[in-house]
């Protein structure tokens, strides 16, 4: 298949294109390289030492034997440009990761608030109605988030995949509907995947675009089969305080003896994906479309669930390196228990990567390989959710 | 009261703006004038001879008594200077009509629906950022829409006041929890306030901003007790293709003898109020705002329900003008039954202008007065909702 990447030169961007690649298919990144903007501007990178986006590309035409297209677009500014691409490669998927992906830094000032949902929802709307005007029938696999859903809801009932089966009593009885689930956002970045789900929705409906919206769960891990071919392929690691997802921090501070940033008490629990298994979802959902006229067709990206203080106590064991509880910058329910439905990528082959497997190869392979490049003033969480 | 209203001199802006100043609040307009450069692009105007704002609020200062300040403002790509005046003029409430308001223009073109977009969700968001940044306690009176809720949910259940009571099954038995009401909105101009009503939630929990949101039906009518006082005064009245209100634009043709334009069956169902009204509402709104920490309250803002085939049929009635069946560019339902709860209005005191008391005067005022003003050729409505 033709696809474009939007976002490929990111943390799931860019092993996602690598695996798709690899599996034969012809794979267009575009992205306007802000990922690494942005670390520009925080004054922070990748613990890894990631290549250029044109030496990537390269290393991988001579090591995976396959080429790569790249165009440099702002999809969230420059529409007409995605247009024109869209024309020209014809593309039958559209993986759509181009998107400010961090909730810290979407908390961070009225600046990154702004720019989070400007550039999201100008992005998602953007190819929507440039698919619309392309006359293309490329179908939109969209990454999501866990966290459109929120916490305590319905008591200890799984959280399904996207649809809720609800009952309204009403003058003709009781009657049964399954609706979208109701969204109940935990930061400005979260707020702008539960907006992508109404635009992705409306579009699905009024012209027919066939959607995939995959609420991913937090992402850990760094390398795939693709990307460890050459170090000139790594993928991305963060670990600074606003782009460093949860355990990756921990691996990493446990790496160089820095106690583990426990925020609140650890009580939240939460969804997890190793990236291996985050691009393998990806290629299923491209491989198994929903129809024109249907509604999108909703995956919970998840593979695991732990509460934070089980892992931070995990590293904490085995690396030695004591826990330190801090005060939590964010707004959300110091303890909640979570149950996940991901029935469906389970039913269609994925063989989840799970923590007992990952982890000492994620700490021999990168926290320790890499830890001399580590910015220690860049680990701690300074966003705070209310001022 | 000291009260910003956004979007001041438009349809709704204005004669919010002229019925609150009457009632003694200290009033700030706050206006890029979009509405009017609308027009200019669509080359057509109101029906009604409308004053530039300036002579508008002059005229004001002398026949009502009051002065009005005007701030020329696109709150959606000015943040700055929207901070600026938060800080300087320290609203009690911010009165926000600041969006693009018509669905067929959010369907014309690609550079429309996207425009409509990028204006309503920065319109939104902008301000409540800004109400963060600037440390304003300010109740925000968001202007929503009907139509974010969609047709045919629940039977012929009434459309509930913004949250639904549902009903779920789990492991620990049925759990009933009220829920912001599904959305399913019939245009991008109306997913826009989808958008809001997500924006506006995420406001409010996390930041405790105070919020209602107004889900007001097709206004119809166009003078109130202050813009009648003084012909530069009058308010807007749109009969084109793409601004026009069915009920407004069916009053029109009645008046040149245009065949009613009826689109479909006219078995379309919606619930109506009279500008009179929705002045009203949004004073009674700023009156009585939820308490810090509370999620939205959202009112539907509408008096009356109707059939559109039988309101061109009274139109044709009286005015002895045929209807004319038209194929519907719009995207929707045939037919559709439609009850909506409006409850919290009318025991804040609402008394509703009814249809039965408001038309005769239309006519005779607006649309009998002013039919030499018509543009013929700007009647029909163009814009198609898929190509």
């Amino acid at each position: 298949m033709k696809i474009l990447v939007l976002g490929g030169d990111g943390f799931c961007g860019w092993p996602t294109s690598l695996y798709l690649s690899d599996a034969g298919h012809d794979i267009c990144i575009v992205d306007n390289l802000s990922r690494r903007k942005i670390d520009i501007n925080l004054e922070t990178e990748s613990l890894t030492p990631i290549a250029n986006l044109s030496v990537r590309l390269k290393t991988w035409e001579k090591v995976g034997g396959k080429h790569i297209d790249f165009e440099n677009i702002d999809i969230a500014t420059e529409y007409e440009r995605l247009v024109e691409v869209l024309k020209r490669y014809k593309p039958d998927a559209v993986v759509h990761l181009a998107e400010q992906r961090a909730a810290p830094y979407s908390m961070k000032t009225p600046a990154t608030k702004r720019y989070t949902v400007n550039n999201n929802v100008n992005a998602t709307h953007n190819l929507l109605c440039a698919l619309v005007e392309s006359g293309s029938n490329a179908h939109v696999v969209h990454l999501g988030t866990m966290g459109v859903y929120g916490y305590g809801w319905f008591g200890s009932a799984s959280i399904p995949e996207g649809y809720l089966a609800v009952k309204v009593d009403t003058p003709d009885g009781e009657i049964k509907k399954d609706i979208l689930h109701p969204a109940n956002p935990g930061s400005v970045y979260h707020m702008t995947k539960t907006l992508d789900q109404l635009l992705l929705a409306f579009y699905a409906k009024n012209d027919l675009i066939r959607v995939t919206d995959l609420h991913q769960g937090i992402v850990w891990g760094t390398q795939t089969p693709q990307t460890v071919k050459d170090e000139k392929l790594i993928n991305r690691f963060d670990y600074d305080g606003d782009y460093g997802t949860v355990l990756n921090r921990f691996l990493m501070q446990a790496a160089i003896g820095y106690p583990l940033t426990v925020h609140g008490t650890g009580g939240q629990t939460r969804a997890f994906i190793h990236i291996r298994d985050s691009v393998r979802c990806i290629e299923i959902a491209i491989k198994n479309p929903p129809d024109r006229g249907d509604k999108p067709r909703i995956f919970n990206q998840v593979t695991e669930v732990f509460r934070v203080r089980e892992l931070a106590k995990l590293i904490s064991e085995i690396s030695h390196v004591p826990i330190d509880l801090l005060p939590n910058p964010r707004i959300e329910a110091e303890e909640n228990e979570l149950a996940v439905d991901n029935k469906q990528f389970l039913e269609l082959g994925l063989s989840p990567t799970l923590l007992s497997e990952g982890l000492l190869e994620e700490v021999r392979d990168i926290a320790d390989k890499y830890k001399h490049r580590v910015d220690r003033s860049k680990i701690p969480a300074v966003s705070k959710w209310r001022h």
